[in-house]
């Protein structure tokens, strides 16, 4: 029986460190330390729902050469025995009065010389995943070593992903593609939006989904207002767009991406927008390659969309994807990111049809060095009509 | 159609914004920053699945007195401006230049005076959800205004319930309960575990969960030995016990509660076993009264486990619950919180029964003045047997 609980053979949580530490020695950081799900299931392999959970606080530190070691609560010893990790040092939490800082502050000690710079992520979309005023402590009891941002350093690194991980992401994408699948044996005139949602879930465990992080979607005549609510019980009405998006999991590896579908006879109107939004997708996954930047897919996609009529909206138009439900870069005006080989993204063109409502497209690809490989099952070109 | 986004009246919030505002001047706090889902859910009624994403931070600014601010990306407009709150200022996010930061920085300078001080949750329990290095810059933008540790002041709110919430938690309750009402028809000698899960979710989905944030579970003879791992395809076995877990949400609401099966017939351990951790939990429905301490159920739970011959395990034996899978109090012998009437609480006593195999039990209730009153339908009082 193989343990399931690695995801992976030591080897690949072995080279993710390695290539960490390569960043690192060119950032000049002594260790990186890491406190989130996703950045300790990278190195480590650890992986649990227990984050949910927001009682403990989790730590990895990665140091300049070498195994990386766990600081945890006892309550994780042995689920982390199971990964490759051999330095495993545990504290009976919660623990009111000392909540691992002082076996965080002693294996730092031990690990990092005393001039030594210590990682950690504080830039955009990160955050420290434990108490402000006890992470102020260790700062103040491992002086005179200093913080630095270790942002740059994971983010490159986990950004590129490896053929294992693409197969993973390609894997996930499949179940929620068999799950769009059924959409129709559950959605149409009249069924309630929220019974839809659930159903949709249901149908994403069915198809091997371990669980279901997110779901969103809208609908209402021609398109939607918002993409991010939970469902309401309205009842789906002829003329309405349904859109539904899923962050499905399977052994730790995100799906992101949506399907529309016109309830009844879809407008002009809708099929008009869709096959914009489909057609401009198409042009990206011609035309990207490695070297274009971040903002250079905003603004294909927008030409796209502009070029066939439609009006570009919905904020970003995608995002990276992997083990978390969204990563950097974003598809924004703003974003300077290079696209680099390896990249598992979002191509999520908006567009508005009426003030207040849209229509948003998405796929997930890996880029590769002669264009991207799509990770989801192509959306059809005509927009699905479910008659009910 | 009632609109469900907003889940309470808006009287709900302004009761709980007037409760928080009464801490505040306790602690001399002139704002409170909140920055978490549940934080800001719980002010203003925001429910959504989006916080999966980590590419935007999203603020609350409740002041110390008056209605609060919500500072959040433009993609989050629609559905804050279906709750209570009113002053809604938005940026287009993410934004790499300026990520919310300006936005922030004036709208706590509007709001609070030059020489104020604005409460942080820092301490047990929290985290900030925000990148670091931008909070610091807002630091420093926004002195001499200081910042004081807020968590005292939000947990001592949140942790009394009111009986809107208490009604939420009960029916959340009553949906897992109705699911593990439908183990027995798909788990059983030979079936994998992981299917079970899944079968789980889809039970729970089915029972009208909203969605599934938390199942853990464990199998193994007699016990299992750990309660936080994903499933693994291993069979179940004749003689192994069987836990499930779960916080299943509703309307933004958990429970969170387990209950256990003999795989084929009981042993007498396992029956034994579990026969102390069932009647622990009696002694503490029939003795719980406001004024006992986290650290008192403690004792009393391992008290009525040991006088029963079995070996209290498994970490803290209970915590509050509400609109995280867990909430502070935590029932260890170091947690000297006050218990009061109108906490939700789970009790979770555990006894191990093999050098690593234990069983653990758990029940949900709220505690009123007379005494605790159960949530979770009582689990039987002898161990089900699934024979398959």
């Amino acid at each position: 029986m193989p343990d399931r609980s690695l995801i992976f053979p030591a080897a690949e949580y072995r080279a993710r460190t390695e290539r960490l530490q390569a960043e690192m020695a060119v950032h000049a950081l002594d260790a990186l330390l890491l406190t989130t799900p996703a950045d300790v299931f990278y190195v480590t392999g650890f992986l649990t729902r227990f984050w949910e959970s927001p009682a403990r606080p989790w730590f990895v530190l990665v140091p300049a050469t070498g195994a990386p070691v766990a600081v945890i609560p006892a309550i994780g010893a042995d689920l982390m025995s199971r990964t490759w990790i051999t330095d495993i040092r545990t504290w009976d939490a919660p623990d009111p009065v000392d909540h691992g800082v002082s076996l965080l502050t002693d294996t730092i000690r031990e690990m990092v010389p005393v001039q030594g710079k210590i990682g950690v992520p504080s830039g955009l979309e990160t955050h420290l995943r434990m108490p402000l005023s006890d992470y102020e402590t260790v700062l103040r009891r491992i002086a005179p070593r200093s913080i630095d941002d270790g942002t740059a350093c994971v983010q490159r690194v986990r950004e590129i992903k490896s053929d294992a991980e693409v197969a993973k992401i390609r894997e996930t994408c499949a179940i929620a593609g068999r799950a769009f699948d059924r959409v129709k044996d559950f959605a149409g005139p009249g069924r309630p939006l929220d019974a839809v949602f659930r159903e949709f879930q249901i149908a994403l465990l069915s198809e091997g989904a371990d669980w279901v992080s997110y779901v969103a979607g809208g609908a209402g005549p021609d398109g939607y207002g918002d993409v991010i609510s939970p469902a309401t019980p309205t009842p789906l009405d002829p003329g309405d767009i349904l859109m539904l998006d899923t962050g499905a999991v399977r052994d730790g590896y995100f799906c992101d991406f949506d399907r529309n579908y016109a309830i009844g006879t879809a407008s002009d109107t809708a099929r008009r927008t869709h096959h914009a939004l489909w057609n401009a997708t198409e042009d990206v996954l011609r035309d990207l390659r490695p070297g274009h930047r971040a903002c250079d897919v905003h603004r294909m996609l927008c030409d796209g969309l502009t070029r066939r009529g439609a009006e570009p909206g919905g904020g970003r138009l995608g995002h990276g994807l992997g083990i978390t439900l969204t990563e950097w870069p974003s598809f924004t005006p703003l974003d300077q990111t290079p696209l680099r080989a390896g990249m598992v993204l979002t191509l999520e063109p908006g567009a508005i049809v009426a003030p207040g409502r849209m229509i948003v497209h998405e796929e997930n690809i890996v880029l590769r060095e002669n264009g991207p490989d799509l990770l989801s099952p192509r959306a059809p070109a005509e927009l699905p009509e479910l008659v009910g």
